[in-house]
């Protein structure tokens, strides 16, 4: 259909030359603002398409929607009604932007139809059942076995075998714009060698992508890597908050537990699957050779360019890293196929992050712990502030996109300021 | 009230001297059976009380209840009603079934209201939202540490600083009766070293309990030891299934992920803390002295017996571990205190679990992997047949009571049978 990659789709809201929210993408969010209560929408350009309006006026009439599907506080409902109607919802949004379809265009409703994104505040999109962090990048893992455990074997015996991954905190996430507070918590005096108490001072961000399930399984069953898309609704940005000082005290043996809870932002628009599709790239080769069940027939790597900024309070922003999706080692497809091959059942609404993204060269590196070396390098920004990790009043933002003969497809950014510790 | 300890009190409903489920513990869960769709009920020997129909006979028409909180499919809206609806509504049952009360005993609508328990299927308790598991008896934590590490120094750095704990998978958490799948999954083959696939050998339960959240806190806010027991509605017995093989290939560095995320089997009734009060006994020293945020100023330990039995096919059930939740080094108020220290919030139904609870004896280790030495020492059932873990068709039952002053209070069972991998 209209997505085809030699369709050049032309659009008359305008949209200006370097917005994420192209007709080529129409991801789904949350919304609401002064006057309208929470409902569902497409981003556009600068507008957001009240789809619970577009309903109201019978452009879904054919569809059989559920009533008042989209006037919900999350995409739950909508997102289980499956890939077939969420994807002809999203066609049917695309073909009436289109420039030459007059059908919303000159229609009397168009007014109610297309809110001001400004004047929106974006909700959490879903409403998260469980959460999982993956550690695909390699060389995030190969940067972190460096720095704490043996330079010259920095990747663990099992990490080229299985897509390593833990089990996260789903109450914490919270959506972009909603500042954070610095965490306190229990650390080891690096004199003493004693536990003290207090805010953390080794505050950072990780930069990953996470994506939402779309479809159930029952416990049990498990899904192939050729099944997995279909599992797939989208994918927002993640910020993974981390305080490195807690986590290093605490993680032995389970695993990182109140170094991460006390707060994951993502980003509130859903890009679906569909629109990063056409981004696809091949797939890194995995050597050793990975188990059958982790084959894969097709790519399932996506170029999305991402990049962390850091903004300190009163100056303006300065990008700390660049890196991109297709770094990841460990594809989607593998990432779910591993999750379920045990039997565990997911949920529609799952959030599966991708770990920090991090590439080969030091600005490509996805955390503060990467970039200052763990402290031992700080960070210029533009103005001349240096940061080995984030300061009370420090914004940090994220901003991810593909590009790709003239379409672009962007996340717009997943944004919070840090609050001193209570 | 009537549950101070001098009172003895005498119900006109028949229950057997081992009922667990006695007029002084009252527990709720959620039921349903042929006739009637799910709903909320109270465990009373071997009746429910329907509290759906109470309600509707207007026994609660002074607490000005939301209407149906009673035909629920899990006890979360309740629960949210806050304690002191939750504890009127436990004590206003405990009146009715007072043998003296005629108000229920004598009334038309008695056959309605107590439901044969017999016959009715109990649901999972709660909707839960995030589940988290300790690992907070040093007996356990001892035992994997001289299995997997340094038998000279098998408690790591932190254990005595912290209660260890990490994030579950909250989906694959399944009530009593419904049977779990070996998983399969990928182990580090022990003669080749190379990674295979196929169904977990070393199948494991462990013997825990779970305390669930009652009411929420928001994210940034921390809850002090004093005040935790406000926010324990109350407690199962959990039976975290664990795939030994699968997990000792995957857990380093991010702790536990598929080699438990199968499955967790809980037992259906929540017994209240209000019932347990009366079984609190002296918490264990703390050597060395803890932080000030886990210290305590009073004691928040159980004297509860916990047992775990092996039934294999076509056999009577043979009792393999007798523990009890007193042996917990680390209490459920030093749990909460440390979860939320960094602002992680929680929410209504979130879940809890001790981690195994094992005591100084080997009878009373709560693993087969302790019990069996990680396979080295078979386990001898009553009937001659040995174990190291758990085998197809295998049913792992888990039992706990509290009994002092000839008062039972009691979890019923947790049972799950294992079924071969698909």
């Amino acid at each position: 259909m209209s997505d085809s990659p030699t369709n050049t789709l032309i659009t008359w809201v305008e949209v200006s030359k370097n917005s994420d929210f192209t007709i080529y993408n129409l991801p789904f969010g949350v919304f609401q603002n002064k006057r309208l209560s929470p409902r569902i929408g497409i981003a556009i350009g600068d507008k957001i398409v009240d789809l619970s309006i577009l309903d109201q006026e019978g452009f879904f009439s054919d569809m059989f929607l559920p009533e008042g599907v989209f006037l919900s506080e999350s995409l739950n409902e909508l997102i289980a009604l499956g890939k077939v109607i969420t994807k002809k919802i999203r066609e049917r949004v695309q073909e009436l932007l289109l420039a030459d379809n007059e059908k919303l265009r000159d229609n009397s409703s168009r007014g109610k139809v297309m809110v001001n994104r400004k004047e929106a505040t974006m909700l959490m999109p879903v409403k998260i059942g469980d959460y999982t962090d993956f550690y695909s990048s390699m060389e995030h893992a190969t940067n972190v076995g460096k720095m704490f455990r043996d330079p010259e074997n920095a990747l663990l015996p099992n990490w080229k075998h299985l897509p390593v991954g833990y089990h996260g905190r789903a109450s914490s996430i919270i959506p972009s714009g909603v500042p954070i507070t610095r965490p306190k918590g229990q650390t080891k005096d690096p004199e003493t060698g004693a536990p003290v108490f207090g805010p953390s001072k080794k505050l950072d961000f990780e930069l990953e992508l996470a994506f939402i399930t779309g479809k159930p399984t029952k416990l049990g069953d498990s899904i192939s890597t050729a099944d997995a898309e279909e599992y797939i609704f989208g994918f927002v940005l993640f910020n993974d908050w981390s305080a490195r000082d807690i986590q290093a005290w605490e993680y032995v043996p389970l695993g990182p537990f109140l170094g991460k809870s006390f707060a994951s932002s993502i980003s509130p628009w859903v890009v679906t699957l569909e629109a990063l599709e056409q981004f696809k790239v091949e797939s890194p080769v995995q050597e050793p050779e990975v188990l059958d069940y982790l084959k894969c027939a097709k790519s399932h790597s996506f170029d999305i360019q991402l990049e962390a900024y850091i903004q300190p309070d009163g100056e303006k922003g300065s990008k700390v890293s660049t890196s991109n999706f297709k770094n990841m080692y460990w594809n989607v497809a593998q990432q779910l196929a591993h999750h379920t091959v045990n039997g565990c059942n997911i949920n529609v609404g799952d959030m599966m992050a991708s770990g920090t993204i991090s590439g080969q060269e030091r600005d490509s590196f996805g955390s503060m712990l990467e970039l200052s070396w763990n402290g031992k390098d700080a960070v210029k920004l533009e103005s001349g502030t240096e940061r080995k990790f984030i300061e009370d009043g420090d914004t940090v933002i994220m901003k991810g996109f593909a590009e790709k003969d003239g379409r672009r497809v962007g996340f717009g950014e997943v944004k919070a300021k840090v609050l001193p510790a209570k």
